[in-house]
């Protein structure tokens, strides 16, 4: 068992690891050409324009005012002075809502890390039973936790009232922040101005028909349910392929780009490349002409699948976007069933525009549920079966166990350093390297269950994630560590008693997870703030590709909060903190840092440089809610597994009181809350419409929606097209067929499938 | 352990006492005296009238042609000749699902039967693997069974592969019954004639308004939400009380009825009561003059009361049934969240008006979720600790058991009728004295849960009634029985390996549930047909009571299908199969006794005898669907927990497919079939309005649906009202204030608080 100082020892390498992330990134991020890494978002809203600009050749580059330097931690106010509602205007109401998480964080722990160190610490302190044992060494840590009270001993009953008071707390505090956030959702629902994902509706499933095209029979069947409401569709093009095509075309073009820069920096030698994979073999070509050549290809590639898509009926999905007059007649149609077979005609409210996922639009409901069965059953293996090489490295990080394997290492184990780093470090590095490959595979798992729009995916992946945390990490660390530490009793047992195991073993793995939460949690964060990759690949772009203003606003890659890999993670330290808050308290501290920490990294990361993929609103929080329950309800389950292990039977009753009620409060806040989060009122719609008409009584929506859900890959096109006509209108004397093309402006060229239907608005 | 000769004794006695009740049925029902007792459906809807008004003083009462007699049992082919579509038309589409349960049962035992005996009979029979084991006895039924096979034998294999069968058999079947009867109830829905619930949503918790009367709050709310297809809607009042008076009279009433005819038949002496409880002590008086007084009074106060809920605002409940213009509109309520706060303005479909179970309507949300809570908590205790008798009961029906607790009672006990009654009959019964108990506490707890509709209670309380049922019947039986057999052993076992012991000792436990099969399930729809207590309260009040033809109808007690209390223990014969047919084949025969007996009972009873209380078209049919399948991942758990005591731990990762695919089957049919019976699809409200706007276009909905959801107790008033109203008509020169109310449709005293909103469809 590590002892204190080796927990002293870690936690300074990490601090130390922490701090020179921190003077690093104050340092970098006051260099004008770092500018774009360090401050993307202010670009990005066009608020910031490059310092390269302005001033002396030199200061664009390298920041020479030294009084700079001397305030380089004075982010962290800055972080904090934008006040929320601005915040919530910069950078919308999902980042917000995200930051809340940490402050979330904070609120229930603070009260419980004072009042543990207030009641619990003297109590376990003087506890005096692990003096008695002589068998197995505790460290100190131990003597602060519950391991040092006697069996059958009266003091439980500290832990046990304890245990009410922080699970009270926690569910006050939880309730507090749903209400709140409920309503902020509601507020900002409520305020937003129009989009086209309120008038609008997704329709999948629709079924096949042998006398109408798929246009056709949703503009019936949309006509006939919906008189009064429907106003126009868009059907969805299966453009997967011209996806792909367009990306391709991209990146040669980057590599085009390239060569032409070398080009002319050096204009004497013409750049060649190979033709070969990468350009690592085959026959060497000129490169600027074999780049050409291959756009030129591409491109008319790209314009016969462009083509074959708008006219082959078999790459129109049994899909569309059906909008509507009015907020109110989208709200109905969203939220009612509409045939007889529930499995057709299925309508859910569309995602905004650039979250739709396009991939996933097309798949049929059996092929769905198959897809989502197989992909239970993947995710089941891939949690559980991935335990192996987890267990492989505990085993190394425990002292005592390398030494029984490989007892040819003691001289070396032995020396203090060396076996302070090994108990501190390596199982926090080992797991890490794990967690970064997953959150890829799990995203990839989620897209094949199909879902249809990015923050639907990033939900589910962190759902994976959160259960892969959980049982490998969480579980895993707590049972197959004590795997080789109590590996005689733990084979005789069945397989039911482990979460009595885990029970008892929790208290010992404590350690471990202070090492884990100052690795993972602490110098994560660091990291995070530093941004070392996008740094990096930055200036390699600028050095290679960038041209102009607008190549430089490409290279940048401001990237995003990424739900789905962030959020599980900080539900781990929700856990921890929960499970162990009556166990160690000493553990809690570290957990304090880490949120305090990472809130004020993320807000300000979240001021200066994140980009918002798409806004849902919020709609993630019922999961996190959730998921801090289960926290709560496993940390009940463990410590009634480690009082009935400890001869506390009597309190057996009075601890199950504790899940019931949590379950109980967590149906509550469901009932009372999860709606907002997940329908939209009729009432609210019907407010928001009426102002509309009274305030705009002329708008057009028809053609506000025109164009609103069309594929990504046409988007660019309707620009151009639409700058063609433009040009074309100012030169009337040239009537050509583009423009005869215009005049019937219900079906232009691109999908925009609108038909007339019944009055409109604007009549 | 029972023998086989034990099992015969039983069934013979079973069989005896069915075929005993069946020859007094077939007596009894040919009696006209009794024909209103096992014809009342009949009279009900009016098709046969009393036999005695026609005939011979004699043939009234007793039937002496003796040629019925020699065909008395020519009901049983009478039951099965009405054709489906005729028995929906005759009994409504609830009774016929609920007797394709039995079919259901038949159809998929049927084959799994004949599969069983043909394959897993003889390879159980040639196992031999018990003639070598010496310290247990073991009975000739266990030698048919899995127990007789050797562990680690090859023969599991046919085993396992017949559970792999069974399964998909058995889904296979449900598959195509649920899709069956989605079809049947879209189309009963879809042909049935104009009803208020198509047009009549349920409004509860109207938040309360300071400037506004809850009537007015919910008209100006709905006419806002809901312009176009808002109609009226009708407030609740808590005439809960009033209620109860209205009963009391009735049964003072029919007091003074009694002593009345008493009086009659003998005019000598005036009969006296006594004023104290059921008349049994207190003061002696006059009854007539007695009864007639307190009529009297009870008439006053009645008066009051009622007076009091129409006009004081405190009697009006934060509810209300809102109706629409369309059917189409009505869905759309029902389907949509109204507020931006969940817990206000919640709407669903109202239920048929005697649907309505009014007593719950105004229990606000959080009290609601309270209620909940509590009642949870309290099934929770009932469910497991209840199982404290039963424990001990069974501990009787053990012959071990009982020598050893009671040896001085050995040598009555080892008489051979003595024993093979034991075994046979008591723990049956002990049991079915339990159970009978039951149905009513577990419909108060879903009382005080608060459901609005009759069909609501009852399918909540079924689905506790199942909850008692499986843990305190099946796991109970096999697992507390098992406590005497086998104490020591189990014990020292952790709770944890409950399952697995009870994989173990479940073939050991077939014969008692032989024995269960035939106490409760055959003798139980014998007495079910016999109608004993309904036959004997018909008879007493038809001699006490009845004076005209209306007295007679209303003496009929035509009883109902009871879902409550009755599909659960269907449920449980379905458990058993399903458990079994793998282990111990011998029980199938039984349970398909079971439900081919039923369903012709039951066909029986639905065509001549039950009443329907409320039309739900169908609807517990998904929690029919979902327990069969719960049932097949128990038995598929229990199969696990026995094989992998019998050492065949290679077939582990096969059996847990199974479990797996079953859910995921149910998943399917879940989400495929379920909507079609929780919602009403736009497109089928479309057409029905469609329709009947081209059939029926001066229809007036309002008057229609005017005074359909007013509370029973005043029902009969406004038909007083509308009688007394149409004599005044005839004589108009008798000007009364009830005309001039009259004058005023919109507002009639009732309740019916009609608003004009818009246009109508009649305009």
């Amino acid at each position: 068992m590590a002892s204190l100082a080796d927990i002293g020892l870690a936690a300074a390498i990490n601090i130390l690891t922490a701090v020179a992330f921190l003077v690093a990134f104050a340092i970098l991020r006051l260099q004008p050409f770092n500018d774009r890494v360090y401050f993307p978002k202010w670009y990005l809203k066009g608020i910031r324009s490059s310092p390269t600009h302005s001033g002396a050749a030199v200061n664009k580059f390298v920041n020479l005012d030294c009084s700079t330097y001397i305030r380089f931690l004075n982010w962290m106010p800055a972080a904090l002075r934008m006040p929320e509602l601005e915040l919530i205007d910069h950078a919308g109401l999902d980042s917000v809502v995200f930051i809340r998480i940490f402050r979330l964080g904070l609120k229930i722990f603070v009260p419980i890390t004072l009042l543990s160190f207030a009641v619990l610490v003297p109590v376990n302190m003087t506890g005096r039973s692990l003096e008695n044992v002589k068998d197995v060494t505790f460290s100190d840590i131990d003597k602060l936790s519950i391991s040092n009270i006697a069996p059958e001993s009266d003091r439980f009953w500290a832990h046990l009232v304890m245990a009410y008071v922080f699970t009270f707390w926690a569910c006050y505090a939880l309730y507090k922040e749903y209400e709140n956030l409920a309503s902020m959702r509601l507020h900002f629902l409520a305020s937003q101005s129009r989009r086209p994902d309120q008038f609008t509706v997704l329709v999948r499933n629709v079924p096949p028909d042998a006398d109408e095209s798929v246009s056709e029979h949703v503009e019936h069947f949309f006509c006939v349910n919906h008189p009064d409401h429907y106003l126009s569709h868009q059907i969805v093009y299966n453009a997967n392929n011209l996806a792909r095509l367009v990306d391709t075309k991209k990146s040669l073009q980057n590599w085009l780009v390239y060569y032409q820069n070398k080009y002319e920096r050096n204009s004497a030698k013409r750049p060649s490349t190979k033709t070969g994979f990468c350009g690592l073999w085959g026959k060497t070509v000129d490169a600027i002409e074999y780049y050409t050549d291959e756009i030129e290809k591409l491109s008319k590639e790209e314009a016969t699948e462009r083509e074959r898509v708008v006219s082959d009926p078999k790459a129109i999905m049994p899909a569309a976007f059906v909008s509507f007059k009015s907020r109110w007649g989208a709200a109905v149609c969203a939220q009612t069933q509409q045939s007889s077979n529930p499995t057709l005609w299925l309508t859910e409210w569309a995602p905004e525009p650039r979250d739709v996922y396009w991939s996933s639009l097309a798949i049929p409901f059996v092929e769905l549920t198959i897809r989502r069965l197989i992909m239970a059953v993947a995710l089941f293996f891939l949690t559980f079966f991935f335990m192996i090489p987890i267990a492989f490295v505990q085993s190394l990080a425990n002292i005592e166990g390398i030494e029984k394997v490989l007892p040819f290492l003691k001289p070396i184990i032995e020396q203090k350093v060396v076996k302070s780093f090994i108990q501190g470090f390596l199982p926090g590095i080992a797991l890490k390297i794990f967690l970064i490959l997953l959150p890829t595979i799990l995203m990839t798992m989620s897209k094949i269950e199909g879902y249809t729009s990015l923050s639907g995916l990033e939900k589910r992946s962190a759902g994976k994630y959160y259960l892969f945390l959980l049982v490998n990490v969480f579980f895993g660390s707590i049972i197959t560590g004590t795997a080789f530490e109590q590996l005689n009793k733990f084979m005789s047992q069945s397989a039911n008693e482990l979460p009595r195991t885990a029970g008892v073993t929790m208290p010992m793995k404590a350690t471990f997870f202070i090492t884990y939460i100052m690795v993972d949690g602490w110098s994560g964060v660091a990291v995070e703030i530093l941004r070392l990759k996008p740094l990096i690949v930055y200036h390699l772009k600028n050095a290679f590709l960038v041209k102009t203003d607008q190549d430089r606003e490409q290279a940048m890659d401001p990237g995003s909060i990424e739900f789905a890999s962030s959020e599980p993670r900080i539900q781990l330290y929700f856990m921890l903190g929960l499970v162990y808050s009556v166990v160690t308290p000493i553990l809690l501290p570290f957990i304090l840092v880490f949120f305090g920490f990472s809130y004020l990294v993320l807000r300000h990361q979240i001021i200066n440089v994140y980009n918002q993929q798409y806004e849902s609103g919020g709609a993630f929080w019922p999961d996190v809610h959730r998921r801090i329950i289960i926290g709560m309800v496993i940390s009940h389950i463990l410590f009634l597994g480690l009082l009935s292990t400890k001869g506390a039977a009597q309190s057996t009753p009075l601890l199950i009181v504790l899940p019931v009620l949590t379950i109980w409060f967590h149906k509550y806040c469901k009932n009372r809350f999860e709606p907002a989060f997940v329908q939209f009122p009729l009432q609210d719609a019907m407010v928001k419409d009426t102002l509309e008409r009274a305030t705009e009584p002329n708008l057009n929506i028809r053609l506000y929606l025109r164009d609103a859900y069309v594929h990504p890959c046409f988007k660019d096109d309707i620009v151009e097209q639409q700058v063609a006509i433009d040009e074309e209108e100012s030169n009337p004397l040239v009537p050509t067929k583009r423009q005869s093309r215009r005049s019937t402006p219900g079906h232009s060229k691109y999908g925009s499938e609108i038909s007339s239907n019944g009055s409109e608005r604007e009549v």
